[in-house]
């Protein structure tokens, strides 16, 4: 079959060969999927050996020369579309990996990133950072490392940032974190001081039949996709997305009984990150462009979808009445009361829970941290101190222990650093989307009014972002949609107009 | 970590290549289980793509000079141990399937079983036998000229034969059948002389709610199995067991909503393949010779479990109480009734769900034809009469359509022709390691009055069987087990007696 998008020969002898390592992923993928959904537990020796071989194999093809030497001489070549030049960059992103990290290196970090989780888990148990703090040293150590032997021009953290968003460096997070700090902790303030606010909910503590609540999350699937046949939703105790190439798509949410935001909120946050999958082009499935790879495009969606969507007063109308199924006791809210409930802004100490004013804030926190570990201006014997004032400064509240505090969060053991501003920077886009949206198409709120207007806004996203897959960098991508640069006006806009309306 | 069982270094170091194949061997499992039971359905062009680029890059591999030089060095060495030779066995016989099929073959008869099966499928749901008719004939044609390819002494259908059982041949698969022709047409003529004769069970179109019947199947595994954190069962139209490796074995069963003991017994009948994987020794993990792969040994594992306990009184009793929890009808039938209805004998069309009897003359049926097929005595056009007049022949009842005719089974379009007599040979061997249990622990019936019964026979068959994996080939470990050669006369023996004595 012919390829509509990639015209050259030698494009396409270079993803041919490609497919075999494309195979690998895909296997490999399907391997991370089963071990967090449906493995029995004693299978995880194997399944590690088996997804260790692989990627060796995988970097081993990969850096055969015969490969290498054609992902060269394409490069050279001057006339490509966007398309091709986007395959040979994204093959060029992964040589420089490949290349640059002495294999010596790439099995020390992955033997210590083992083993952290271990310590980090046992650690978060016992509430006892002391058994997570040499395991968090050797990580920063080897962190710096990575940032030598992957280069930079102006700060080792640049290195860092890169590896989860091509090209993003200090200069741009820092200007962007100071352009929405002041302006949201004004925001926080007014809503502390609005009659409305409250520090818990009553549905924060109603607890749900977990049978029904996975009916009501199948039921929103199916309500807002227009295809069930290429997607499929299990349950993981942390919620993913993953692509495993065309026309199979997954996602995970969770279930912990009670407050049943949380679950719903992570279904249609990961629904958001698979649609993107599926609404790439379908000749870019089995290259390195398909899908998306930027971490602020993907979380642009999966934000979009969650926050603009799932907690607006148009879509949780159109739920209502699957909602009250769930539960009961539901029934005792309106409309409008759990459109609050959902939309609630409070202070809180865990990342993972917090509201779409506050989340920025402690997304802040985890920068600022990490660009000192990585510059050496503070210790890991130091971090929960600093956390903790940290904390106290930007939300008002101190962590009464670590596990609330500098134990919270997965990544660090898993030796992501420079993960976490693609989470914010990914909110604010999904804001620029939205007004670009509603520019076109009219109110999201109005939209919502039918279900054909989901299938409009889906749409949308697949003519102006999805077909591309990993084709265009995040600010191009912006450009070209917007024809405006990225920026922060369009958050703070949506935040300060929807949260002075409720509170 | 030390491994017990090889000692040789020159075997450690092929092992240590052989990880990364079977790396891709796990993850092509799993992508296979996967397929079977979870995939969205318009996954399956990528999964095609993908098991099919790993297959040739696993085939590549293993051709590897290096590694094929290390396998046939090690094969000129005089004192290896049964386990180190058994290893080298198993990978020569990879070998000589990658070294005497061209490539160019395989590919082709991979196409032609891949649009087969479609085929099939279509002229089974048509009805309509032209459909597939030109197929097959390809498929045997190819399947002859396969035979020629791999060399064999006496008869082209002795290499076919080889594929699925190391060393079977038409005369051993000849003498068998004869062995056990007569003695079963006479049995039958008995059964239908009986008074208690009946052509239908009034539980064969009782229907059960799907979700209890789930529950039950999850009841009885968890009853008889001694760790769930190894195993699990799913749901798929064709059941089946299939191990990843270590800790992690799967087995999938089928629920019709009707004639509840065909979903009972397919899932007790995978649990016997699956702890034959299971309980292989810890230290042949990683290895070619992990697990089973004798198709009659690992058939005479699955039918001990679904003939000699799931269909025995003492398990019935077991499993009564819960039984009954399924469907409120099942109340109206006392354990002998059930017992009855599980061990009902009348000569039917559909193979799979065929007695212990005249199951066996299924199996030869096919035999029969697979044999003057390959050897061009009978043409594909003429399979419908053919296939109709020989169950008229010998089981007197008359196939009115190709659907449970000709049509039935999936195996021809899988192009697997040679594979079901192991079929009834490992129900024979079943039926000699069920004499021999007894003759060690005692009477079935007496073992199964407690639970603890039921792991003395786990023990019995790990001890005596599962321990070596596929160390040795079929007829050695019966005689080292037994001290007998394999016959028929046991399975005989019991039919005779059991059948006796319920008609």
């Amino acid at each position: 079959m012919e390829n509509k998008l990639i015209k050259h020969q030698f494009i396409l002898e270079i993803l041919d060969k490609y497919k075999v390592i494309w195979s690998l992923n895909h296997l490999g993928a399907l391997g991370s999927w089963d071990l967090s959904v449906y493995m029995p537990e004693e299978g995880a020796g194997a399944r590690g050996e088996a997804l260790g071989k692989v990627a060796t194999l995988s970097q081993k093809l990969f850096l055969d020369k015969e490969f290498t030497d054609l992902i060269k001489k394409a490069d050279k070549e001057k006339d490509l579309n966007d398309y091709e030049r986007a395959i040979i960059r994204m093959l060029k992103r992964s040589l420089k990996y490949y290349e640059k990290l002495p294999p010596e290196f790439i099995e020390e970090f992955l033997r210590v990133v083992s083993e952290s989780q271990i310590a980090w888990k046992k650690a978060k148990e016992q509430d006892n950072f002391s058994i997570f703090e040499p395991y968090l040293e050797r990580i920063v150590e080897l962190t710096k490392k990575k940032a030598e032997y992957l280069g930079y021009v102006e700060h080792p953290y640049d290195a860092l940032l890169d590896e989860y968003e091509e090209g993003l460096t200090v200069k741009e997070v820092e200007k962007y974190f100071v352009s929405i700090k002041q302006p949201l902790i004004d925001l926080i303030k007014h809503i502390k001081n609005s009659k409305k606010f409250r520090r818990e909910h009553e549905l924060e503590k109603q607890e749900y039949n977990i049978e029904k609540m996975k009916k009501l999350n199948d039921k929103m699937l199916n309500f807002i996709h227009y295809n069930m046949n290429h997607i499929r939703i299990d349950v993981s105790s942390h919620p993913f997305s993953i692509s495993l190439g065309k026309g199979d798509v997954r996602i995970t949410t969770r279930y912990e009984g009670h407050d049943f935001a949380r679950s719903y909120s992570s279904t249609i946050h990961e629904y958001g990150h698979a649609l993107y999958e599926i609404q790439s082009h379908d000749d870019l499935h089995y290259t390195p462009i398909a899908g998306g790879s930027s971490l602020v495009i993907h979380e642009s969606q999966s934000r979009f979808w969650e926050n603009f969507i799932g907690k607006s007063k148009g879509f949780i109308s159109l739920m209502y009445n699957d909602i009250l199924e769930v539960e009961d006791k539901f029934k005792n809210f309106s409309i409008d009361e759990i459109y609050d409930y959902v939309n609630l802004v409070k202070p809180s100490l865990i990342r993972t829970e917090s509201d779409e004013v506050t989340y920025h804030l402690h997304i802040m926190i985890r920068f600022e941290i990490e660009k000192a570990l990585i510059e050496g201006k503070i210790k890991v014997s130091d971090l929960p101190k600093i956390w903790n004032d940290k904390y106290e400064e930007y939300l008002g509240i101190r962590p009464t222990n670590n596990r609330e505090g500098i134990l919270q969060d997965v990544h660090w053991s898993q030796g992501s650093i420079g993960y976490f501003p693609t989470y914010s920077l990914g909110t604010a886009l999904s804001a620029m989307w939205k007004h670009h949206i509603e520019k076109d198409l009219g109110n999201i709120e109005d939209i919502l009014k039918t279900k054909e207007g989901i299938k409009k806004i889906q749409d949308w996203l697949k003519e102006n972002i999805h077909q591309y897959g990993s084709t265009y960098m995040f600010r191009d991508l912006v450009k070209k949609t917007t024809h405006e640069e990225f920026s922060s006006k369009y958050l703070l806009d949506y935040l300060e107009k929807k949260y002075k309306e409720i509170y």
